[in-house]
């Protein structure tokens, strides 16, 4: 679920991104305490495997190690790999979410040209906003994890009414194997305007184009969501910003520790038996790599993550009521309370 | 409200920037003095404790921790992850704004092809105009809590003439729990656009397109502004961000006061009681923080914030002003100056 | 007025951006050169008090206070910030000259379909265009001080030939302390496109659509550009860069004065008088603020900034050559040289 | 092959980017095992050389050219080079595959608008979409040379189905050696278009419209995609960053080398012989040029460029799917459960 | 001309960035030669001249003046503000390469709707077009110094067949001292669009819409390659950097000279004779100043500019192909070898 904080910050000057640090849903300490945990455990060991169980002269090379650690660690450009992949991440998530199409446009064209108030008419506007979203039930199905659990087979689709069981057997009639057919339910909403063209329940033809052009938008981000499916930000590129983090932290173990000597003197640090902070770049670094797992993919299970069940649920019943339900509950024509 | 500042820059040659400095309204003073004041006490505080009330022993002890903190303190890559974030959250600010419906457009495509000059196509075209603001007040009011508190109830938004009680009561009735229904006027207008139609007020079906396709422009940015409000910026973004600036002046407060005697001669600076270039830095940093703060909600109550109540008001008398009082008032077609 | 020098660098071959180095409008030097001296000034003072008027213990503590000056103002992230902001206004900057509504597709639009040869057609042609660019001279009076400066009032718009005086009643009229009314004569234009459909001059009822399509494009330039004068940079982002870069400055007159002794030996650069590298990092930094300063605002009256007034009459003339003068003249349909 | 891991990175609580550390295929070990290995190689060979056969001497030099070089190769400014690059080129890499086009929505328009279900109806539906499949075999086939090594001749293309040997004939007596002649079957597609107008295959002209106007932005994309080809990223740009990272390795090999004596007594690390922190170093700059390398043309053969190979085999089944087969296979309108 | 090197990199696995670096044409090598020669020159004869000729006070200053020199040119943030500039640069670069209008999907709509076989229609198609390119031809000839070397009055327009020289005396009668009128042919082709269709030689009124829309979409690319002629990268910034890079090698002639006796020892470093690593930071840094140099004007003479007369004479050849030559050599329509 999306966690939306925009009230909380509606002013800056009445404690501002304060307040936000005490929220646990989709907060740093809710992402990072696992990880956070393991680190703890392994430092902690460490310390005490080096205060209490070596030698002086294992104490002594140990401090040459953890020297050595503390002077090269700095060479892993932390901040500047993080920042780069995190702006990249960040600005293609929020591409990902303007993917996400929302059929309303095309609900108002429709609901403005295909008239007829009888059944037939209704069936038809019904059937064709049914099809806008059984496809896009059908490619988000295969690119989120939330909706395919909703909708493990399609007899679930059927159930929840977004097809019939005679549509799902035209349906699965369509090789699918060797790519997405999602698609499919689009060719019965092409046929049925067409048809509404043909039968002049759409009268203007320009009426038909304007449906033909906001679906053909509809159609093209249904396709941009599963082309972000399929091209993923390139492996390397996130295996290096991984492997830079987890290797930073790894000689933080070592290179943080409290030492007894030191050659340089202004390195002995006061032992404060907690690293603060160490822990404190734990804070950011982690939480950073935490913000790109979080949204480079969108459609999972984070708390971030668009609430694409919802938007469907919302997308039905908004459908159904703009080109049916409330197409002849309008207001009359009154003059308002300016008009002389 | 917007801070303009546009003539005061308008030469670089005058001055520049300098005369910004001595701005309040929308400023970096306004906005950081009671962050400013907190530090100050706590950095006070801290300095008379040590000058007076520690034994030579403690103030041994607190030089090691100060410098401790100043070294490491330098770990938090601030001006990294400020910076990456602030430009973040400044170019969503902009799209903000871009995503603010202005229906200017729709206004002449109205004025142009919607004909009838008599009371009911002056109904027409004023209660089509209404419908359009009322929807934009109806998700300005879900999002901004300026909106909100000058319209607290729907019945504030009948008397200020955006509604009549009827269509209040023909608007209640659709369930608004599950999604925000503001929408729903335009349903209405889409209905009187193709009322028109039919009734030939739009004689030209290219009229109606038009009026449809700007229509639908609008309507898309309605959309955008509540998405804007439903998706924020993932929350441990901010959280990190806001973390490591705290975290950093916390440690300001121990690492950046006068000690007496320190292990690196050169750290030994003249004790000023003042810390000019910390105080320095808690403006830079805290000034940014304080411009996400600012940014990142733009439709709350900061000085920045746009105005959104002027408009609202705006975009009502315009709407009136373009379709219906200007629509006669033209000028005689004469020749101009240059005529030949 | 802008500066081109795209033909002194069609080469990177030959002396590349060298030559750029010695122009002097627009450049560097004409824009530092003030604040230059007032730096040297002050850092001259600093220099000649030092050498000549302080005793040798005021001498010792003036380098204590110099050594922390200097290792102080590093805390001040000045490349990084000024990067940011600057990148941030020269993106802005660029959108608004894509901002500046060119009238051409529009000419040519109404030149294609308005139709009529007698006088009647060219005063409808004329007019219309002429609409078009009144509105443009009237946004722009209200958003850069060089047409204001043009036009201080609305006769010598009329004095221009933009207006007439029936016209500019009409407009004076409409009440216009609330908000810009530089719209008004796009309300004539769009009645002129009305009346010219009834009237059958435009013949195609999709020439009409063209004509508000394209018109459409151009009124929401013309929003756009009262957009990016309404709405500045957050003025708190402008203050934290200044104040950033005066206070670098402030310190280094300062901390980067030659001293006799130092505690860290390798600081004790050789007395030349002259502060070279802080005189270059006034340059650079200094430079980057006057770039911002320039870009900020560019319908202001720097060296940079857009000729405003140019392009009025340019639109102007084009616009009576386009719709009226060269309509007719065009040459006769002819073979071309490779016909067969 | 495309590396899809959406799946993998659902939720960022269970493992994270753990996970994808493990992988082979597209990864970063597959990449730079090769120049790991060379580095190892050089890097154990100067490490034998040093310790076994350089006399005292010998050593005393070394260690002085590697101290040199320990401490000038900070010189080289490689994370801020490599970030801005990486960012650069993989900016371009999105908007390559976003230049891709799919006909899907073309194919939607020719279904709706070119009717006819007889035989003569059928090929001009299946010959519309084979030609413009035809024409992006053509282009792809000059950029990509996995698509050239599948059809290394034209007759390889007529043998798939994508031409006949008379339309083969036809574009090869185009002249081509001066310019790309891919569009040659576009014209085929317009004449087909033009026939079908006058024929009233196509009833209405605005679906002709429709249709040539997705057919422009399919049209656009083709040349969009040769534009990419043709005009690569400066080589010096490419060249600066590639000299920079392998300088930087090359220094390495000497400067990283443990050695007996240092004049600096702190970088004196412990003798561990495997320099750790070299190859993360290795690893991540290495990485990056390689991600660079794998964006840069994502029209070859490496394991995340696109596999247009099966996009032209996708097109051509669903275009046939969609203008033919599925054509009038569409379920009977029904009630949907909600209808009361 | 445009360096392509796609092919070359179509594989990261197979060699990679390496053979990039053997290229002559538009490679790094090529663009820094002379400079480098000349730093080489100056740095050598300082080296001498220290070497030779100074006495031992004299290298005891010179040795405080080339630390000094050494420690301070660290003040110059070159990496970051090249960083920037090079970015900036480098995506107007692409804009420019994209705002270069390509006739195509115009020719394609002229083809199909601009009807007629015989003498009459093909010469209203071939002059269309030819109008179109002579446009193009008129404003690339007063923004690129490659054009206009290729046509440097109007008669070589006409003797290239771009105009009759009818048409030359009506082009010539437009006054254009106070602005460019390349846009004049512009006004003759929408006459011919305006007389087609009269004549009903564009049927259907869709087709001169389309026609229309897809001309303004070239009219307002030649617009926009004016505007990037016009409006340059703000002086200021590019003096900025570089007069930052050429001051930091100045510095570096003095600063990384070899000396004999340093007041840091670990600073005293092997005497190379050829400081490598600052000749790298030649490489670096003045490649990306090239880089920026390369791209700032696209339209000129360098290796990578774009090929404009190629791109004239391309549209030329093809414009005729399409609208004229290919037109009625389409094949027949067969069945497809899937049909069944």
């Amino acid at each position: 679920m999306t966690v939306s904080y925009q009230y909380d910050v509606a002013s800056s000057t009445s404690g501002g991104f304060t307040r936000l640090l005490f929220k646990w849903k989709g907060s740093l300490y809710k992402l990072v305490y696992r990880e956070l945990f393991l680190f703890v455990v392994a430092y902690g060991a460490m310390s005490i495997t080096y205060r209490h169980f070596f030698t002086e002269d294992q104490k002594r090379s140990f401090e040459r190690v953890a020297l050595y650690c503390d002077t090269f660690m700095n060479y892993i450009p932390l901040s500047f790999i993080l920042g780069f992949y995190v702006s990249f991440v960040a600005s293609r998530w929020w591409q990902q979410y303007m993917a996400i199409p929302w059929p309303d446009k095309l609900l108002h064209s429709i609901a403005v040209h295909v008239s007829g108030y009888d059944d037939h008419g209704r069936m038809l506007r019904r059937t064709m906003v049914r099809y806008l979203n059984l496809s896009l039930v059908l490619v988000l199905r295969s690119i989120s994890s939330a909706v395919k659990r909703r909708f493990p087979t399609f007899d679930h689709i059927v159930e929840a009414g977004f097809m019939t069981s005679t549509e799902l057997q035209l349906y699965k009639s369509v090789p699918s194997t060797e790519f997405n057919t999602y698609w499919v339910p689009f060719t019965w909403f092409t046929a049925l305007v067409r048809e509404a063209s043909l039968e002049k329940r759409i009268i203007d033809p320009y009426g038909a184009k304007l449906i033909m052009e906001e679906f053909n938008d509809y159609r093209q981000m249904c396709g941009m969501l599963w082309s972000y499916d399929w091209v993923s930000i390139p492996l390397v590129y996130t295996q290096v910003v991984t492997i830079a983090t987890y290797a930073f932290f790894i000689a933080c173990i070592v290179g943080r520790q409290f030492v007894e000597k030191s050659p340089i003197p202004y390195k002995m640090k006061p032992d404060l038996y907690i690293p603060y902070f160490t822990l404190l770049q734990f804070f950011f670094y982690m939480g950073l790599l935490k913000v790109a797992e979080q949204l480079i993919n969108p459609f999972g299970d984070d708390d971030e993550d668009f609430e694409l069940n919802w938007i469907i649920d919302r997308h039905m019943k908004v459908s159904y009521l703009i080109v049916d339900t409330l197409i002849l509950k309008t207001p009359p024509l009154t003059k308002d309370i300016y008009f002389d």
